[in-house]
């Protein structure tokens, strides 16, 4: 096992603003023999996150940095093949968090290590639509917005692994719910195919005017996942009681500068409208997670809960995959296929 | 298993300032049948924990309100005593959040559900120091103050489940650890017993002054615990470049009045010293407890962890100990034995 080759993706330079291909490299990551408990895993998908950007800059104030030289971490699903533990066995699918690399290993003693539930779907739900994305989704709407038939609800990246499963909640529980998305194809697979009742291109240049065309009687909860420009527009809309879930300032992590899970915070805490806000991590809940990717992967496999996937193929492309993601040029859920 | 008789703890009403016993009221709650990969827990042990008492409100903005009716939540160790589930056997000792009962009903796919570990220690070290107590201090001191050899750290309900532990891995760090408790005797402990450099009662006339002698160098790391006027003094004292882990804020759960994560961070971001603070929340390190949990476990069966229990006798008793614990009559980790 030591001649094992194992290609990784690594951080070779901390990105100056833009994160591009050439902040990664190559590099062959050891895989030592495994002990007790422990179990080889050959990763078959990776999960492509926005909230990786922030990491990858040299300090950050609420996710651990990544350092030079180390792999890019992330959440993975992949199969055994090979176990040193009672509780894996060759061939079982797994989700864990690998980061980019074709092999790691697992230790049965890991909380948030789990061999895949039976599925009808594609495993790779279990990393969007039952994954943590869909996770943020169901527990920002739940557990914080908690909306309320009638009310109208913003959900910014709307097309995205997020906002898409955040909008399709928000009108089961009987919200108007108007998207916000970078492009005409978005907004219509937004409107036609998730089922918002509208949905504005950020693009556009009236998009004060639209957004407020959108939500004649203003705005009961927005689920933020963006921050920047749309978020002070939305802003001027809010009524009074309005919940702004904050999972993540996607429009930010680009720009280089270091974003905390205040800074969002301290704008809404801010406005005359006082909207109940806070940041949020979906490990919160974590003792709710069994429930949820029941409930998420039961919505999808009815059909209830509708989800895309963008796949990129190879581990070597991953880089540029997760550029793209930053740039919007995905759709629903960015995956690598190693 | 329909005729057993399940007594649990219920909120009755919400505490108006300080909880009282009369919050709270002895109820039956009915166990089901089990369904596959549930299995029957009989309760040995209940933790008592301060924030428990911001989720007796009938709102709260950083943590799920325990509604009227319901069973008090907590972590719990039982034994398993009838089981459903491949995983579990009868005899198992486990770890759960079953709240203030007698018997729960476990399933295997809660992520948060774990078979004790082997330890020649009470299992209840996984209700503290090597549980969330320990867990708390060890993510907060190491992720977020990240302590130097030499810096002087202060921490807040020094005696405490948490500070206990916070305050034995700063020396570890080779910091000048000082402590504030509730008591002389406190105090006494915390200097003799774990070893702090200092320990000052935040009862006494003189506390900022106290403060002040103890912290010649100023205060470089407040792991804080408390808030109020606690804070305030240590605040005074505060290096360029400080750090301030926000682990809870005790001192105002009691007054009644909603706490939530961004009360504190938005007062230590608005001083002169802007030290770098943040709330946080164990489970943002979710992937770290396996880890977490053996560090923590070695260390207190090697002795280079000290910590102290205080078990209360009796369910019925649990909402006397944690009106104790609110009122700080306690040492260490407050405990109940079923």
């Amino acid at each position: 096992m030591n001649q094992l080759v194992n290609p990784s993706i690594v951080l070779d330079n901390h990105p100056q603003g833009a994160a591009t291909t050439g902040n990664f490299r190559i590099a062959n990551q050891p895989i030592g023999e495994l002990k007790p408990g422990e179990f080889l895993i050959e990763n078959t998908w990776l999960s492509m996150d926005p909230y990786t950007r922030p990491r990858l800059n040299e300090n950050t104030a609420y996710v651990e940095p990544i350092k030079l030289g180390e792999v890019i971490q992330g959440e993975t699903i992949g199969k055994v093949v090979e176990s040193n533990s009672p509780k894996y066995q060759v061939g079982d699918r797994v989700f864990t968090f690998s980061g980019w690399q074709k092999y790691c290993v697992g230790n049965d003693a890991d909380f948030m290590t789990y061999r895949l539930p039976d599925t009808e779907l594609s495993p790779t739900i279990f990393l969007s639509v039952a994954g943590t994305p869909g996770r943020a989704a169901y527990f920002g709407l739940n557990k914080i917005a908690k909306p309320k038939a009638g009310e109208t609800m913003v959900v910014s990246a709307a097309s995205g692994a997020v906002g898409s499963v955040a909008g399709q909640l928000g009108k089961m529980a009987g919200c108007r719910v108007v998207g916000i998305a970078g492009s005409e194809e978005k907004c219509r697979y937004v409107v036609d195919e998730l089922g918002f009742d509208a949905c504005v291109n950020y693009k556009s240049d009236n998009l004060g005017e639209e957004i407020e065309a959108a939500c004649p009687n203003g705005v009961d909860i927005y689920f933020e996942n963006v921050g920047g420009r749309i978020s002070s527009l939305v802003a001027r809309h809010l009524n009074e009681g309005a919940r702004v879930p904050i999972c993540g300032s996607a429009a930010l992590y680009n720009k280089g500068k270091d974003v905390d899970a205040s800074t969002l915070s301290r704008f809404y805490s801010s406005l005359p409208s006082a909207p109940e806000n806070r940041f949020f991590l979906v490990t919160e809940w974590v003792n709710d997670y069994a429930s949820s990717i029941s409930w998420l992967t039961a919505a999808a496999e009815s059909g209830q809960l509708k989800f895309r996937e963008t796949v990129t193929e190879g581990l070597e492309n991953a880089p540029q995959a997760f550029v793209d993601l930053l740039e919007g040029k995905h759709f629903g859920k960015q995956l690598v296929r190693v």
